[in-house]
């Protein structure tokens, strides 16, 4: 299937959404908004296709092209966001804050504090991090001052931090969003700005102390978030690289022989294999002895297998990752999360930083036919980077530096496919109506009162609503209670109380209704 | 005085503040360096004056100007950050989360969602909606695709995703950074990089109704934070383009006799009094009568007189403008704010959308030798704008809409500037410390216990910690309590629970010490 079709059968699907939502018999506007944004990007994706199909290769003839497609004398603007970015409603939006909270909860639960970084960065501190990834930096244009570039990550702007103001001990939160020239997937939730939820620990501290710690706080967020069965899988640079040299593999060949290997996820090792012999130029015999180790997979007892391998046992580095890794270990069962972490020979992540241990933590899916859990993609990710600092210490000083990075992108994803419903995105507490005309200085009044009161209030902006509309936005938003006032009423000196889920109504007086109203919020709270 | 003898002026002031700081003899170093980032960026400052002043014309030959100062073959990175942009340190992001979270309180409390748009946006959809600042735009560089720019406001984007995705009704915030090539003014708070917090109300209503809503959140917004006196000065587009009408100011110089209006908050009237009649050529008896309308401020009472006023009172719009804020004023006394708002003849605001009603918030600073009231700065702003989202609209359908934007960044550095002692920049509640030595293992096992059961816990990285340098870690971070581990203790089953602050001891039972936290926890929060 071609990523043509792919999109084409995406657009059918979320067309059928959409006429759905706009045929059902109450009409969920925020919804049917939501799903249309969808439709829109992925219409928007695949005229992007169509277009990059057709461009020549040069970036001269291209931007020509984009002249030409802005149909010179046609002074309508393209209603639309950059590709492979989104606008996100409020439903996206109360969930990601609730998921963003629950992930700090977790970051303060282990101490961390926050920093923030700008967005953008001189280019120079952004060049020769990323390998081959670097062409999908954003450059901004030069205007006349410094060359500067959006963030890729929020590691290296970290690292800059820590680096530059001689900082020698940190533990760090950083959320925000970073950006990738990246083919945008919409369907598969992959744009080219978005979040990364970052912890990091610098400073030199005893081995696998802070390494454990951030798989212990991987191992929280997930539980906590909830998105189900996961693992996370372990390994060390420092063992792969011994690895390789065990298996014959040239040393300037480390790394490359390493992006093979970080294929195997999603790749069958066959795939990586003929890659490694036909494009990284190794021996096949190479490459087979690699291919035995990668399918290993275990816990202690394959470290111990491992430092009684004769060809490993001989390699010092080996050695090195295999020490960190019984010791990791161990202090993952202390933490009892051993049953949640699997020491995986195949794990090798993209990044040239990393020098110690790797983490990537994946959410366990359906079984395939031979009954191996397969899994349904990344969700967290990290390691150790301890040369990383020095680059930007003025004195070259290092800080040792370990690190996760949470895909709460994957995780805002899975959580929004599992919604059913409609999600509160406000947080009013009572909605002030008027039952007839002519009331709405009373209904200022009234409103003043509550907020003054620090109660959550809100009413119509007409200054004659009808009732039935207005008793209608509670429903739809999800208001818990509406004070309605009528003359009949405030004559007598009360107002109706009318709890919006039951349509029960109660008078109650108007010296003593917010008294009353914030007895009935706080038993709900507690229910 | 030159912006060169206020920069070097600012450099000495704040090389003193940072000798002050590291001959303390507590070194507060987080506090060091967050001041030291601070003397950096001014001192980066004064450089990038001195490069500007010798910086030829062109974009070309700066570029190239550029490439030298870059001096080939010197491999040193840059250790910045980039021109008027800087890193947020902890202290800083502490206090700066907090007042977010008190502004965010009262969006809430007034019942709006929150949104969130692209960083950036195609640049078609920011041409044309910022007058003369346009040329503050950072754009991105052609990578060979769409053309894009960093996003200036965010009312522009709102408006955007207010047309563009059919919306007709929403009360939205948006708390994000917003980005403007200007001459950065360290010294007075004014980055590049900036957050602006907005909050509109976008939907057809009554008039004035969602106008007074939101000067009732300024004032909410400026009494939680906390900055002392201020007043919101109203004024109306409407009334403004009548009051020039009336004056005998020709139609099509409307708007840029309203950008030299503009400039009365910080400029004299005389200076504004010239630049109309000899840069924007408007005849003196027009500004002469322009100038005996803008010097008026009042409530009420002064929209009587202006209604009553011979020549304003035969023009239309004039009319208009002062009906809504009669009726404005009236809400505003509904709401308590009679006494925080000041009609006032002087306001105009820079930018071109508005249509109707205009806001801006300063704070009242000390009093002149005359006995006014001076002003130290606009701390919020906003307004009406009708005509913005129909421009955004596939049918150009228009959809009213008002909102005001916090300045955020100015109530920041107010209160940064206040802050004495050191913030709090985690949320840690206790700390596992070993009294000796081999204790690390026992250290993970009680520290995982904390965890799971939600309680905020750290300990040293380090295997075999002295107990001094613990206990002073918890002070420096301000943690309360501490847990201390000793072979003695435990063999009798029991743990040392020591209060930070009081330094008093006590031992608790290894079964029950996470109750006995707990309680205390609980009894020094509601204290």
């Amino acid at each position: 299937m071609t990523a043509k079709d792919t999109l084409e059968a995406a657009i059918t699907a979320q067309g059928d959404v959409v006429r759905k939502l706009k045929s059902a018999a109450t009409k969920d506007k925020a919804k049917i908004n939501e799903e249309v944004q969808k439709l829109l990007a992925l219409k928007e994706q695949l005229k992007q296709l169509s277009v990059e199909d057709a461009e020549p290769a040069t970036e001269g003839a291209t931007a020509a092209a984009a002249a030409v497609a802005a149909t010179p004398g046609n002074r309508n603007l393209s209603l639309k966001t950059a590709k492979g970015t989104r606008d996100y409603g409020p439903e996206a939006m109360a969930l990601r804050l609730r998921v963003l909270d629950q992930v700090v909860s977790v970051f303060r639960k282990h101490g961390a504090e926050t920093i923030d970084t700008p967005v953008f960065e001189l280019k120079e501190v952004l060049t020769g991090k990323y390998g081959e990834d670097s062409k999908l930096i954003y450059d901004l244009k030069d205007q006349g001052g410094e060359i500067l570039a959006l963030r890729y990550d929020l590691t290296v702007p970290f690292a800059r931090y820590v680096g530059m103001g001689n900082v020698f001990n940190i533990k760090r939160y950083h959320i925000a969003k970073v950006y990738r020239r990246d083919n945008p997937q919409i369907t598969r939730g992959r744009y080219r700005e978005f979040y990364q939820c970052d912890f990091d620990i610098a400073g030199t501290y005893d081995p696998m102390l802070p390494d454990a710690e951030c798989v212990k706080v991987v191992c929280e967020i997930l539980t906590t978030v909830g998105v189900g069965p996961f693992v996370v899988k372990l390994n060390h640079r420092k063992l792969l690289d011994g690895m390789f040299e065990a298996c014959g593999v040239p040393a300037d060949k480390f790394r490359t022989a390493c992006s093979s290997v970080d294929k195997l996820d999603k790749t069958p090792w066959e795939e990586v294999r003929r890659e490694m012999i036909e494009e990284k130029g190794l021996a096949e015999a190479t490459v087979d002895r690699i291919g035995e180790y990668v399918t290993l997979h275990g816990g202690p007892e394959l470290v111990d297998r491992l430092a009684a391998d004769e060809q490993l046992s001989r390699i010092p580095s080996a050695l090195e990752g295999l020490a960190d890794m019984r010791l990791l270990l161990e202090y993952c069962a202390i933490f009892r999360v051993a049953d949640r972490v699997s020491f995986d020979l195949s794990l090798a992540r993209g990044l040239d930083y990393y020098t110690g241990v790797i983490y990537e933590a994946v959410l366990l899916g359906d079984s395939k036919p031979d009954g191996d859990e397969i899994t349904v993609g990344s969700v967290a990710g990290g390691g150790r980077y301890d040369n990383l600092v020095g680059m930007f210490n003025p004195k070259r000083k290092q800080v040792p530096c370990v690190g996760v990075s949470i895909g709460v992108e994957r995780l805002f994803s899975i959580l929004e496919a599992r919604t059913t419903g409609k999600t509160r995105t406000n947080e009013t507490e009572v909605y002030v109506a008027s039952a007839h005309k002519g009331l709405h200085l009373k209904r200022l009044e009234i409103l003043n009162q509550l907020w003054e009161a620090g109660v959550k209030a809100e009413h119509s902006y007409k200054l004659n609503p009808k009732l039935l509309a207005q008793l209608q936005h509670c429903e739809e938003y999800q208001i818990p209670y509406a004070i309605i006032l009528g003359d009949g009423e405030l004559a007598r000196g009360v107002v109706k109380l009318r709890e919006i889920a039951t349509r029960k109504e109660e008078e109650v007086a108007l010296d003593t209704f917010i008294d009353e109203l914030r007895r009935r919020l706080s038993v709900s709270a507690t229910v």
